[in-house]
């Protein structure tokens, strides 16, 4: 313990981060660096400057991530249509990797020898920022408060607050019961009534999508444009992967779409309730499978489906920085090679339909698919063989006593 | 051909299978038993009967199979949560092997040595239809009028009806210019506009459900009551399986659920847009998600999570008679036993929401997840081992020179 | 830590289990029940009953479990071909559920509230009597010695007992100096040399096994018979699963069978090298396998080859008592069912080569398979639309551009 | 059929293709080019140019591809550990598509729209040359007349080459009564007495390795030298691929390695008998898996290892040219750079030993994994905390009654 030198500290600016701060400089008697990163979370990150050297911090890092986010770990995540545990678009764990490796990269600049993060001990994203630092600097250290000290309640937090004269900002308004989690593909809350899994959540804890009931009596619609499995345009207009995301966020959020109440598995052995919205990714994972629908071959794709709980699992535990996720990625992304074309969606009071997609790289046959005369590109005598042959090994089997007629 | 004797014909009653009957009869100078199911298509089986008889038809089955299909199919299925490409919850393929099984008992009964059905050369339907025949009666001979005959444009098929005295019912109203397959779990459309994939289905093509725009403005609970991963009971009431999926297809058509507009890969080898109403299937599969989310282990839900594509693949492929779908039911059936508890759906122009879920048999430890104190229940402390062993393969390839910074 | 009442310990009979029996004596204050068991390691257990009543135990437990251990643990394990990382048969890993069971049923009868074992910090082992343990007696608290104490050294173990009275008995000739285990399935040797994966074991360190070299000129022929996937008789003769694996390794081992020697990856991490004898296994694996050559259903088949992987994976790792493993296991027995007949094998300094199969539940079908005249059983003419409806996809792509040929 | 112009025949020189030549000639009146290849088969392939000239052949294309087939087909092949149904190290499958390919390359360069082959029409490998025609020409038209023609005997094969003064060589000694495929993997025997699984085959059947019973007294010793994955030297001399394979296959004959006789299902649907001698490929997959076993992550070999049967299966089934096989390809070559070193394996009557593997980019550590005292690198008491949040779920599930001991 006594030999971290310098610690690089994932620091939000909020209370808890910055009572790590002061706690981490006195127990470890060494020198802090904060970290903080625009994830597209919603709140301004300058601040956390003057917080930090408030603090007395002064190696202070403040990073626009949001564009590497969404291009470096979203967009290739959607590549892959994952989801965990069929409903958890991976909000959350998705960006702990981009944040684990700047910490990283900031430690290796500064000198540090040791990382922090405000992550509990009950949760996952304790193990994702360490799995992450470990995979990419395998002598660091790492501090994580929530599991070393004793300031386990709100009280103690603040009693310490005051003896070491940290400013304690006071929200206007009722402070939100739920603890929550942002960044620009979602934003996620639990805790409180949520620890009960029959409670359904009030309204008023959805921050960012309005209800379907509140949301627009008229559908709107989206053109949306991909080239290698990446969108690259939205109704025509070339967009950045951070604009795409903001954007469909937006209109998303305003027709009351993604929200998601689930109980999930978390990686260290429990179940928990988590509620999240992902207005822009639900409509980008509905709007992917359907430009896949007509360009990947069904082997590919059933391949893909067929791996991708795995993929998702991987993200989900941490594992992004792992050799197994990125021989995944390769495969993933050797699939998109032809992914390209536009989806047309209807969004309308928490729906998203697909109503059109098109493609210059499509496989949709509609000479061959007709019930209409095809002209002859189609034999359909083809079928009685490949029927036969197919059922060859059923019939022999049946022909030995083993027809589930025999067998019921 | 010639000495085919006896042919059970899947026969609807309609233009096409009465002229099927009568073509085998004179093509194959062999008679023709009649076989007509109720699978809750939603139109009268009993008028069949007259017009097999007007065909001459001797021996005339009509079943109500509506529990069995329910009860021995439908719900197996969805133990499994199977969805067909990441859309499609199979309200067609799940029909055709209980049909198959029908025609091989029928056959069995009268000694017949064939099958008929009226199915076409591309599709899906006849590889699923004499799968199942070959595997539950491997000697059996198959007509598949459709690919055989020269009957292929409407005009000829009524040419043919106005030959051999073939009643061609007037329908009222505008003939659907679909086509169109239902049972108790969906109903489905293909053809006309639909061939193309960027054409928008016109409102007036669906038959099952409301627009979400036109469903009520005020939402619908439901309480969904689980017994090993199947549902027994709605709003506290029990119910047989038919009964439950009959009254969740009129609250889901009620509330505009269940649409979905896909293009899919068929097992022939060509992509076909199809679009299907499953009102109450889909309600079915979220539900079911839910009441697993608190009862099921995390590494059952995610062995089934990976197995899923391979189940519906076999179940879209026409492969419920193997062995292999019978092995993977296994598995699963096994995976249910303490699935048993209520989940509290919301309905509401097209969405159905997760807002509660309870069981006896639930794994959600409330002491455990909570963010207040545990008691002790859980370490914090052992997080720490945890992540360490967990990166320890990590660091060592990162001491190797292998991490992911020194790979870029 | 002061509140364990009563331990049952895994105890062998050995210096270190017994130094373990004192330490938690003294350390816990705490009563010692040993449980020794026969699992044929090829050592007697009685003489374990004189070391524990020497060291002060009131209850000792001494259990011949060898016919157990084959038919619930072994035989099922074959069932599924488990091999795990392409060469290791799992012998230890089997043996640990068994142990862990007995653990804790000892622990419910006697009252006790711990378990205690010697296996080191960075084993598998430890996870493997642990991870059983806690699946079946949540509450159960765990004495890990080796990861507690500070005797880590053969010096320090040796003033142990010196100081405590226990006698260090003398073994005749050279003590071997690899760490080994053995039960009826196999023999383990790790430590000392086999450090250094380069260097090839000394034929003296071999206990099991003649080396090819030393076995007869002759070779041995074996009939196996199985039924529903277990062996029952050799060569003609009925047999408990004991003494089938007993045989087996006696035939085996006299004719060089069954050596490997490999770098294996540990579930706490790290890679290992271990050499293993394992004479009956081995021939237990290649029979096992002819016989569902000729009994299996493809498909069947090739589902359970894609998911061994994983079940063995299950059994190093230690999830036996897991809900995942006994779901896999049913599957895996249900496939079973006709896994009947005999097979014919060849034993030859260290070879295993299946010479002849057969099963009154073959599906090899002679009438079909022969290149001779089939009298019409298969009609050729069926592969070409097997084909044609198989390449369709193919064909479709390369239209589009996309034939391997373009792409290069 | 009649508007076939020119046809590229896969043609060995032998009688049966020699009859097709002509065959095609006058059935299809049509100009037939004729394709020869030395894959390594071991008989001279220039022969085939006079016989061709002899039928009438203008176009006569003779390639040796033995580099081609080694480094192209047969290394990535092995870079995946790929095994058929546990036992079939693919030996004929693995050769199609380069034919597949070359036939297509040729009826491009030469103008023909059609391909021909001698498979039988109940093998795989008419499946293997025809979709791997069709992936790459997608309009391309095939050939089978073995599927087609009435020559079905071997009477009438002479009658026919009498009739149109095809030479009848006559070959020196007694013609094998098993048909016969090789190339530089493997030879495959299949036929005569092997239909009948229960027979063992004759000594004399066996024509590229002795017996072990022959085989020299003394071990031969051999170290293979990987570069990503791939044999680049033997006993440190540089060797191209087809030299490795060569080399290997004399040493392994010598040593009666790679026999193996088995019952395999073919995609077609049946059960064959098959029998290969694969002296050079046994030795590669044993050196692999070594020197995989220092070199890879843990989770990335486990996770090949869950997909080998698939990968496996594609090629089997005849599926190298299509796009799921280049996906998993992506992913399995991203998985060999760190795949360097060298393997020691000891060659001996029979059987393939790795007695020694070493790496510059070994992942083994000794420090770690040793008995002896670590230095502190890896802390026992981390394992701990990692076998208890490993059960925290089965501890939970226990405590809800689902301990496997309440369940029996």
């Amino acid at each position: 313990m006594s030999d971290i030198k310098k610690v690089v500290l994932a620091y939000s600016g909020g209370l808890d981060t910055s009572v790590i701060a002061k706690w981490i400089t006195e127990t470890y008697n060494c020198e802090v660096v904060t970290f903080t990163a625009d994830l597209g979370q919603g709140e301004e990150v300058e601040p956390a400057r003057a917080k930090a050297q408030a603090l007395g911090i002064k190696e202070i890092y403040i990073d626009d991530l949001r564009e590497e986010f969404v291009r470096d770990f979203v967009f290739p995540m959607f590549r892959a249509n994952a989801i965990y545990e069929g409903e958890y678009l991976l909000g959350t764990s998705i960006a702990r990797p981009l944040i684990s490796k700047r910490l990283i990269e900031i430690a290796n600049e500064t000198g540090a020898d040791a990382i922090a993060h405000g992550a509990t001990g009950k949760g996952n994203d304790q193990v994702r920022f360490e799995l992450g630092a470990y995979a990419l600097k395998p002598g660091v250290q790492v501090i994580a408060p929530w599991r070393e000290w004793d300031l386990t309640s709100r009280e103690s937090l603040m009693a310490y607050c005051d003896q070491h004269g940290i400013e304690v900002e006071k929200k206007k308004g009722k402070k939100s019961p739920y603890s929550m989690d942002a960044n620009l593909l979602h934003i996620s809350y639990e805790g409180d009534i949520l620890e009960d899994p029959w409670s359904e959540p009030e309204e008023d804890m959805w921050l960012w999508s309005v209800s379907p009931e509140n949301a627009p009596d008229v559908a709107t619609y989206l053109e949306i444009e991909y080239v290698k499995g990446d969108i690259v345009a939205l109704n025509g207009e070339k967009m950045s992967p951070a604009t795409v995301l903001e954007y469909l966020n937006k209109v998303g959020g305003e027709n009351g779409i993604g929200r998601v109440d689930i109980v999930e598995n978390r990686y260290v052995g429990m179940k928990a309730r988590g509620c999240y919205e992902t207005p822009g990714g639900t409509i980008m994972m509905r709007a992917h499978r359907a430009i896949e629908s007509i360009t990947l071959d069904r082997e590919v794709a059933h391949l893909k489906d067929s791996l991708m709980p795995k993929y998702a699992e991987l993200i989900y535990n941490g594992y992004w920085w792992s050799p197994e996720r990125r021989m995944l990625q390769s495969m993933i992304d050797e699939s998109q090679e032809f992914v390209n074309g536009t989806v047309k969606v209807k969004l309308y009071k928490g729906n998203v339909s697909v109503v059109g997609r098109k493609s210059d790289d499509t496989l949709f046959d509609e000479s061959i698919a007709t019930f209409e005369d095809d002209g002859g590109s189609y034999d359909q005598k083809d079928a009685e063989g490949f029927i036969k042959l197919n059922s060859l090994r059923l019939r022999l089997a049946a022909l030995k006593g083993r027809s589930p007629l025999d067998r019921e």
